[in-house]
């Protein structure tokens, strides 16, 4: 059986505008890939509703998971929660359980619970909630998507809280052959690997180093002892140029 | 006139997998900004040709400029030109002007022109070529889309290449205004700023430094005047709190 599938929607102008590298789609997919999903697409959309919400209707039809990042702040560019919602077609309003959370975080630390961060207890109709053990404004999940902040380390705790909750699969397991050599003489051996081990997935990435042409070659698999063996043939192909 | 719009497409496994972080993307969308020209939207997908061929064709629809990265060279998982090739209903072959600067490119330094590297020589039927200065394989054009390498360094020239033949814009000027205080202390003033500047885009990204919660403001738009003026009235809200 595959193993099951993801997709990442990132929402907001920071990656987009080029203020901001990315961080968060480099935390999920190792995330995932730990837990045998594959994360098959990553789109990132601006803080536009119409935008948003074509982005999750097309990946929550296509994927198994859809993980959300971004845009549930108290801010007026917070909009990720009013276009999941109308992407559902579910009504959204302030949630009792979400408003009491909030409500003890701000006593606690003395801080005005305002309309503002009144904001941040809107979740959809029918959603769960996602932990924040952050800055306590939670995310949610809807059927088979889930919201989360786009600040990394909350992010961070939110994919922690929710994929034990996932159907996983087998782990993905990789090994990276370097080859001092270029791709151009290596991708012939390669095309036959890929023919001889169907089940695996071999890429290529070429590098220069001090002028010189090398490639890295990761093998991807689920089965350790297959993944051996190819590296084995590959190097065997290329004595005294490979680490 | 809004300014022209553009997306990214990246192809290939290593930033899905949690291999590799982004950079291709951070770099594209700096200089996309300094061009005057709106990236909108970013989508990753795998080495996968129907995964390749929907997302081209649906933005290349959509938006003024594609880009692409990544899939074009001589190995087995490269399978970019042929999916573009198919994308646009095109035929695709070996290309003359291509095959003569590999051939030239490979007999200057002294390395075997074989199959594998002449497949970097196929091109769609009507495309133009992308001047590739570091390991001479060319990019392409057809019509508004421009397929690129992946490999960072050369992934930047041939940015380099195309960026002033793409009709630009006004240059999207930016300034960032921290404040020491949470985002809902702030949403309040923020979305009273929204509403007076409907030209500018103002984004609020939080933060958390030594356990406080404080706010990077970034106001972006074409107007310096503008710019300045929403600045300077938002940081009258929190004198003593910003930086």
């Amino acid at each position: 059986m595959p193993n099951p599938t993801a997709a990442m929607l990132v929402i907001g102008d920071e990656i987009l505008s080029g203020r901001t590298r990315d961080a968060n789609m480099y935390y999920l997919a190792g995330e995932l890939g730990k837990r045998g999903i594959t994360l098959k697409e990553v789109r990132v959309v601006s803080d536009d509703r119409t935008a948003i919400i074509e982005a999750v209707n097309a990946l929550r039809a296509t994927y198994d998971t859809v993980i959300t990042s971004g845009g549930i702040g108290p801010t007026h560019d917070d909009i990720t929660a009013e276009a999941i919602a109308a992407a559902f077609g579910v009504p959204i309003g302030i949630r009792d359980d979400a408003r009491a959370l909030l409500a003890a975080h701000y006593a606690r630390t003395g801080t005005e619970f305002n309309d503002a961060r009144q904001r941040m207890a809107r979740i959809p109709d029918g959603a769960t909630l996602i932990d924040n053990p952050i800055s306590v404004a939670p995310g949610f999940t809807l059927e088979n998507v889930h919201v989360m902040a786009g600040v990394p380390n909350i992010f961070q705790a939110m994919v922690a809280s929710v994929i034990p909750t996932l159907t996983g699969g087998q782990p993905l397991l990789s090994q990276t052959l370097r080859i001092n050599r270029g791709e151009g003489e290596i991708a012939g051996p390669l095309t036959a690997l890929a023919e001889d081990y169907p089940d695996l997935s071999i890429g290529s990435y070429p590098f220069i180093r001090d002028g010189a042409y090398g490639s890295n070659i990761v093998i991807r698999g689920v089965d350790a002892g297959q993944i051996d063996a190819a590296i084995t043939r590959l190097a065997a192909h290329f004595p005294g140029d490979t680490a």
